[in-house]
């Protein structure tokens, strides 16, 4: 192991289901390590940090009410592959349940809990129509990409 | 900040208009933060510095004249989600003009005038059928994986 | 070049033809510049590593049999984009059998036969119902995230 600390951050730009899952592994296995871990949320990854369950339209303009309708929550993220309209992820669910293995929104909580940051992207929040009151409490900062690069420098950065 | 100079390299796989644009703004803050910054567009990201605004039938067999035609240009680029046979991407591009933020064509120049490097992967361009009469002018260089890992070595990199 | 060596592991995610190239790409391109690489395959980048050429049902429950057959094998690997039902990938592998570019396959050979280090995720393994018979003899590991980690550190990551 290197004497230095590690740093890992990751841009969760998707709002599927597999790849946010894959973020999540990620970030966990970074902070097992001890690394410094910073996910930055932007875009579709938004999605994963949405407070509301179900669906429902947000502010601002119509196209960015539909964005925020169709996207849905943080409990509708469909699969990046065979989503068959949300039965895909169900059933992965399922198998990931049975497995003892923790979903998307169960492994966020750890990472947060294990002490990775989780950052919200200003500018996708404001093109996306996505408020601060949309997203969980748990969000260290809003920032920009600016902050996020300075966050990341030196360590690995992962775009997914 | 750390004394030795930084790097940040981006390979632009990805044709979709959210991408390009995720890739773009790394690329722009990249160089906002003085990064060394170096842009590899490859398969579909290689439409992203296609000339043209239309679509055209490309040059070679007529997959790749396929590949060429579908794909459009830079000004056609698709949504990863909610494309809506090119809806999406016009609401989106309408809510960033009423904000005030540049879309993907704007920002590459911006990256381009701050110094960011373009270049054009040779292999790829073989494969999908295009040209360097296709490309914007302002490519810095067309070449092969390995230049582009020799100019990456000890930076950060994304896959986008 | 730097004197430590250097290196790039790369999260094999996705199952998709093209991006599987692109890893694959990367992968001898590092292996060309020396340096260590780790492949990492989770998710439906699984698929590359499938020993059998043809679709078939594999073992676990009803989710992991249907995954486990809709992926098909490692030369049925769909395109990202205009896929057509299986059209899209056959035509490129036309274009490059013709220009002398290896296909993914070739190119996996060719990274194993470089020394580059080839992983199975454990984890997507489970979820997926895919077992160690049901994947290619030259995998030199099946390990956890932790694992990836720990030997990615310090070295360039990417996720395709």
């Amino acid at each position: 192991m290197a004497e230095t600390p590690q740093k890992l951050s990751i841009i969760c730009f998707s709002g599927d289901f597999d790849k946010a899952l894959a973020a999540m592994v990620m970030a966990n296995g970074g902070r097992a390590f001890d690394y410094e871990v910073n996910l930055f949320f932007t875009f579709w990854g938004l999605n994963i940090l949405k407070k509301r369950k179900g669906r429902r339209p947000g502010k601002g303009m119509f196209m960015q009410r539909m964005f925020n309708m169709m996207m849905g929550g943080r409990n509708n993220l469909p699969l990046s592959k065979f989503n068959f309209g949300g039965i895909g992820p169900e059933l992965m669910k399922g198998i990931m349940k049975k497995k003892n293995i923790k979903d998307v929104d169960g492994m966020l909580q750890d990472a947060i809990g294990l002490g990775a940051k989780i950052y919200a992207c200003d500018m996708a929040m404001n093109v996306m129509g996505v408020s601060k009151e949309d997203l969980i409490d748990e969000i260290t900062d809003i920032v920009g990409v600016g902050t996020f690069i300075a966050n990341a420098e030196g360590g690995q950065v992962l775009f997914i």
